[in-house]
């Protein structure tokens, strides 16, 4: 941590600085500038947490020189971690593909989907049984009905499952049934659900909130692992711009970003990040080339008639297609599926 | 509804679509121009729902015309709402003064602030029980001892009381010892929280959301009226932009819009918007110039050593101060405090 | 200048950098923490311009102490600047108020409507001659001609007038005719357009780029009074993010922000900013509050049939109803006009 | 052209509009719902430009039904374009690599870079001799002794040559020297430089404004071709937006956006876009993959000593196994360079 004081500070306020600093058992080094000094904080600075020099007589700004997110950093952690889910994986080479309709209609659409998605190359079904919809007269899921059909698809193909859930009580239901939980954009601050997250012991998928920084992002995960749980993967799947052709702005640079800053694997949801099926497909092959472990894709059985995002969601042949197309990418990039 | 048809859409696409429309028993009406051809939808549009006629043959867009938030849209309810709070309201020609520290810390500190913030005229104390912190190493809040000391402040104030709340627990304690609860940005689309904010019976300000289009914030309320529950008072509090110089970007233009367009209430909480206390005072005259009802006002006996947001909370001198100098503002804008 | 390097960099690189640093003639000061090792630079910066320090070996980043700024800045120059235009002037006690068509169309409209302006307080006149335009196909202004009847506005009013250039040709004919110039958002970097606005040796009303910062955009001014010509003023018309309700996003943290860091006046610009004429005087009010030093507001005798910016433009009666609108709050403000 | 009444629009304002519309030679079709009414326009709507029908009493919002931009528009030119350049071309199944300095220093500089680039496949050098820099302080190029090393480096190596221009007399100048002249993003919607740049005849790379949407950056395509000057190509080079882990975050999505609506050629450019090094070549492999017709990559003989953006310049082997990692990926995509 570095705190940089106002140009000419009168000495009074650089020794108030030193003063409080020291009071914590932290040692200071002065750099006098021509027009500034400058006091770098040598030891833990959690001891000043409750210090708020910004506001002390004459500070300019404080500058912090390491992030405050240490479970999920590279920096500490410098091997990839490789994340289990149910009988497959994330991370190292394969590339994983999660793909399934956005919400779980009906037993028959879920297991047609299904199978249809495994044959194409998937190997985890998605499915949302607790929808967070911007309107509440919009579908807002089936709930635990919902999460017994997704048991039923992983009985009948052998595909891992995954299921969004927005409470403590969605988690308490799914730990019954799926194999991962999803943390949507909208809750990735929900600090509150992400502990639960954490105590629930099954890998989470952690989306990146619409107008989350890659340092929050990193936090918001760093609240699951300090509960003990390590099996984080990251979804990015757009931002919120300016940009109105697309329903978000898919940050593709976030998949080097974060290959740099974490040992976490991070996967690419291209479906919700255009919001438009034709896009879908080559912002798949530009998530490979760019280094991502995997990708999620919502495939429907019938998306003209979807309860949710069916103007995003591919056909069977669709999928097929980009299934096929994306291979010799995947292997390019190194990676298998 | 509107559907914009291609550029020389065959006519087979064009007869598709009215199709689809009819059979759900609606009107279609159709404006042939030389470029392109346009069905209008005529009758309750909640019936295309499963309809997801963007991804029709030959279909360009689809424009909705009217908004999906009814209960809290000014066009159906165009009187103002007044919302009472403990022995106070928000609305009406009243400028609501809630002022506070980020975080409860102990018994003592909160009576104290308490006392001063009435003593300069603010009507509702706040103060956080329950903390959403970005690290999980930040300090967290005292929870139900947090809500106690809030009793025991109304108790020897007579002020209102308000508290965030971040999950069904809070909520269930919160009810128990406060007056009015707060929904953060963070939660804003949490909308499994809303929906029992909804339940809880208490009057609710929900803060608007980092990325929340005005749109979405008003569908947000529209999650916690439905549930019965018509006294929400909307918080605008910043958006994110890429500008660094303040925390935030206060919306201030969101002040008009949402009273065209809403009878909800709206305060301005310009201690979060910009995280910088020399800013908070131009921007609480400059929001009760645009219209706000009220203002939230982070305020602490010690800020350099508040437990949370210290470098933005105002000391009870600068509080005073603030106090004084806004008064003949509210009075212009014909409002008393 | 800071520089930080990357957590256990070896003894090599760090004596690398202070190599560097010191082949400059500059000092350095080290902090030696736990993690990392932090190299202070002491000295006149300017001169390590050539070494990009950034990727030398184990730099993790480099944090700059002092803005690029000087002229502008308040540090270097802190007694606020009043700047003369014609017969009044911008900064001080004054609340300056231009006001005018969006586009000046006939010799005839803008003298009215200069006469208007001047009957509800206005002391200059706004009117485009050259329009940058989204779109080639709309009105893109009289260029000289519309100079001349600023001229006439001027002789009958003793209005001071402000047009904006887009090109060198159109400062070479604006300086013949009137007394400000107005560098547009989409020019605010275009550098050797603020460089020829710099030598023109008019005073220059320097509008805010939509995805500019305050950094850049003081580095702007930056760039015309380094040419000789202190005689700039600042306008905040609205920055660029995702709501879409107004035109663009008003950023009224600017006016307290810009008042802390640069001597320039600054002024504010409602019409353009939002975009919709029910939303300029309760913004034109949030502005003075919040410590602007004038207004800009579009005026047209016809508003519906304005060739450009119609639907934000005030008629005569709205912008006198605003004139007295906000006249207590310039007083309040300490300002008149 | 849609006009959307706001609800209980009175008869009389609705006549009122189709009045307005009718004296202009327009045809109206009305759709009259439960809640409102809607009237669409048939026939030109330029026809309407005069009239600002939003202001028009009762009306609700216009709904634009055709782009304005038609030269740059896929649906009135749905053949791909292919923009041909000194001895190479920009288009159909050729990937073009432009690569150099992000300023050129010295001659001895540029010819070092421009033989290293070719020897790795790229077939243009590109080259700033005008150069807008944030602050005014840093170097500005070398102007038109830049330009003749350019023509240089043409006539050694046999490349196609790019610069950037900022002025009417670079263009001027520019003309002399090289092969294809650039738009930089500062300067996207420099209307009166797009019209000049058009009249040079000169093949034009226009870069996307920082905050430029799409629809702007195709109508700002369209002020080029408009003065009959169809050789543009577009480049997408980062958006601003709140993250700051780059230095803008690149809009992968609009590659395929534009596809989809344009007949022009998209390149993209990683080094600009992302401000790092490390980034440069994931996101050159993603843009590949999401159908990019080229990329323009910084190379630099000596990035830590670069008068401009050397943090984010390749160094001649890492833009050899840039070169030679990308390959693959072109092919994949169809494409060869």
């Amino acid at each position: 941590m570095i705190i940089v004081m106002k140009p000419n500070a009168p000495q009074a306020s650089i020794e108030n600085v030193i003063r409080i600093i020291e009071s914590k058992g932290l040692e200071t080094h002065l750099s006098i500038g021509k027009e500034v000094t400058i006091i770098g904080v040598v030891g833990d600075k959690s001891k000043l947490q409750t210090e708020n020099l910004e506001i002390a007589p004459d500070v300019d700004k404080i500058v912090p020189v390491t992030e405050s997110y240490k479970l999920s950093n590279k920096k500490f952690h410098p091997e990839p971690s490789v994340i289990k889910v149910g009988n497959t994986q994330i991370g190292g080479n394969t590339l994983t593909i999660m793909a399934g309709p956005c919400a779980v209609e009906t037993e028959k659409q879920l297991l047609s989907i299904a199978h249809a998605v495994k044959a194409s190359g998937a190997t985890i079904v998605r499915g949302g049984a607790y929808k967070p919809r911007t309107s509440p007269y919009s579908f807002q899921g089936l709930e635990e009905e919902g999460l017994r059909y997704m048991q039923k698809a992983k009985e009948e193909t052998g595909l891992a499952t995954i299921c969004e859930v927005t409470s403590l009580d969605a988690i308490n239901a799914a730990v019954k049934y799926v194999d991962m939980i999803q943390i949507g954009a909208r809750n990735m601050q929900n600090f509150y659900l992400l502990k639960e997250a954490g105590k629930s012991g099954l890998p989470v998928l952690l989306k990146r909130g619409l107008a989350a920084t890659i340092d929050e992002w990193l936090n918001a995960a760093e609240y699951i692992i300090a509960e003990g749980n390590p099996n984080v993967v990251l979804c990015e799947r757009g931002i919120r711009t300016f940009e109105t052709t697309t329903r978000n702005t898919l940050d593709i640079s976030a998949v080097p970003v974060i290959k740099e800053r974490s040992h976490l694997p991070i996967i690419v949801d291209p479906s919700h990040a255009t919001g438009v099926r034709a896009y879908v497909k080559p912002l798949a092959k530009s998530a490979i080339a760019a280094g991502a472990d995997g990708l999620m894709i919502e495939v429907h059985n019938d998306p003209a008639r979807a309860l949710s995002d069916g103007p995003q969601s591919l056909t069977f042949d669709q999928f097929h297609e980009l299934s096929n197309e994306i291979r010799p990418y995947a292997t390019l990039s190194g990676r298998t599926f």
